[in-house]
């Protein structure tokens, strides 16, 4: 599971940053990428990239201002004109199906994949055997979500030593006995999965905010993450201008994952107005409270350990 | 006045060519720059030039395909946040009125400056004392329109010796002179502008085409232009297939240009699928039939002669 951010500006490009956008690869786990918000330029990023926009599965919109959407039609038309067939599902604010809809109607877009557009007011908004998305309102001025990632625990790995020893052979007995079943030997012993499993597999927990002020919202969001994607629009004595203009600072995004015992914290969403050494004073500044913090930039690629 | 190509592809974004936008350098004729079209990431190439938004005056939009129109949202919102505060007017087919409200509505973008959108269907669409622009409907599926651009004639240069030797001293009255007035000397002679100035400066002609199937409308778009930019998205090998997607060729280009006794040709809209020498060949293709013939790249600025 890697994360690969394609864009980690504010508000308008710049030749360091493109406006906001960020996969989730999860190749391993389901052969297939999500998205997190799409910027104008998405699609130019993905071509300095292996990720191929077929394998984009789902796309998760935090808020609808134009730095996170408006490289949506243009991602949406050339993963047709690439030949994608696989399906795509939208999850994002209110106001997101008809923004889609305009733009690909307008312009004659004929998608060749089927689209599904999920317009949600938060809460679980995706669920299946492996992950559970939720989404979260933080504080942005108009509805602005971060997402919740959770991949659900794997069992642990089936013990053959102790199975061998225990005189069951390999066989199709080892994957009933994997998935937590039970056999019964030639002897008419019962053997239990459970007894032959390590521990379980601890699901990942990434947290995604898109932009916000700093609310307490966020602890639900954060709580326990693996990797916390927290945008810095400001440095710390910016923290007045972050609070009008619905956004947070180093310190703020720092604290919050000092409090929500978070693992790993990557600053994106990064003004203009901090080039060269002054976002090395941003990252000293979210440092000193958290020391695993990282800035983020375009085309920057992290495992989620 | 130059121009200078922001996007040169054709469909979809690749890493050597943009999706289509144009602008049309007008800096010392009235301190303004044109557009024309403007796919997704225009802005971004804009950000590799001394091109300023602030400074755009009117975008042209040829068809409402997304490689020409995603970038518009984008830049028109950064412009805004850049303090531009000077008008702008777009020129475009039906639906690029409601394609723009839509995606500022969403995004909740608000424009610091006034903004016009005028939807046409050919005819003249500006005139001013300096320009007359001509939107012709061409071919491609959906309505496309070539724009003609003509700046009028400039009246000639004052011939300041044959005025001296006429005994009339640099002063006022050179301006009303240059104006085209008369003045009367001190003995009485009636004393004509027009007996003092030079030959008129002809206006350019620029003629710029949208996507296209070759067409007789094409003609009236080109004829006698000191500048045609002409899409080639494909080659010459290629016209039944520039046919069937109605696109053009080199060799349609190139045989219109010559029809039309054009000065110069640049071929744009060159689809991924030709690369390194490939596009040599393209050129080739087209230089047999009509030697000033250049192909575009990105940010190829060209001075119009």
């Amino acid at each position: 599971m890697n994360v690969l951010f394609l864009g980690t500006g504010a508000g308008v490009p710049s030749k360091q940053r493109n406006v906001s956008a960020m996969a989730l690869e999860l190749l391993e786990e389901r052969g297939t990428v999500w998205l997190f918000d799409c910027g104008e330029g998405t699609q130019h990023q993905i071509l300095h990239t292996s990720l191929k926009p077929r394998k984009i599965e789902k796309i998760f919109i935090t808020h609808m201002h134009g730095d996170h959407i408006f490289g949506l039609p243009g991602l949406l038309g050339s993963r047709s004109f690439q030949g994608a067939e696989d399906p795509l599902t939208i999850y994002g604010p209110k106001g997101i199906t008809q923004f889609v809809k305009a733009a690909l109607a307008h312009s004659q877009t004929h998608l060749r994949y089927p689209i599904e557009v999920i317009e949600g007011e938060g809460g679980i908004v995706f669920e299946d055997e492996q992950f559970i998305v939720e989404a979260i309102l933080l504080e942005h001025g108009l509805p602005s979500y971060g997402y919740r990632v959770i991949e659900k625990d794997k069992p642990g790995t089936l013990m053959a030593d102790k199975l061998m020893a225990a005189g069951i052979k390999p066989g199709p007995a080892y994957q009933k006995l994997k998935e937590g079943g039970s056999l019964e030997t030639e002897e008419g012993k019962l053997i239990l999965g459970s007894d032959f499993l390590g521990p379980p597999k601890k699901g990942k927990i990434i947290s995604i905010c898109g932009d916000t002020r700093s609310c307490p919202q966020l602890a639900k969001l954060a709580e326990d993450a693996d990797l916390l994607i927290h945008e810095a629009t400001f440095g710390e004595e910016d923290e007045k201008l972050a609070y009008e203009y619905y956004h947070s600072t180093t310190i703020q995004a720092a604290e919050l994952a000092k409090q929500c015992r978070v693992k790993q914290l990557v600053l994106t969403h990064i003004s203009a107005r901090y080039q060269g050494e002054q976002v090395g004073t941003l990252l000293e500044e979210a440092v000193k409270i958290f020391s695993d913090t990282i800035i983020a930039e375009d085309l920057l690629r992290l495992e989620v350990k």
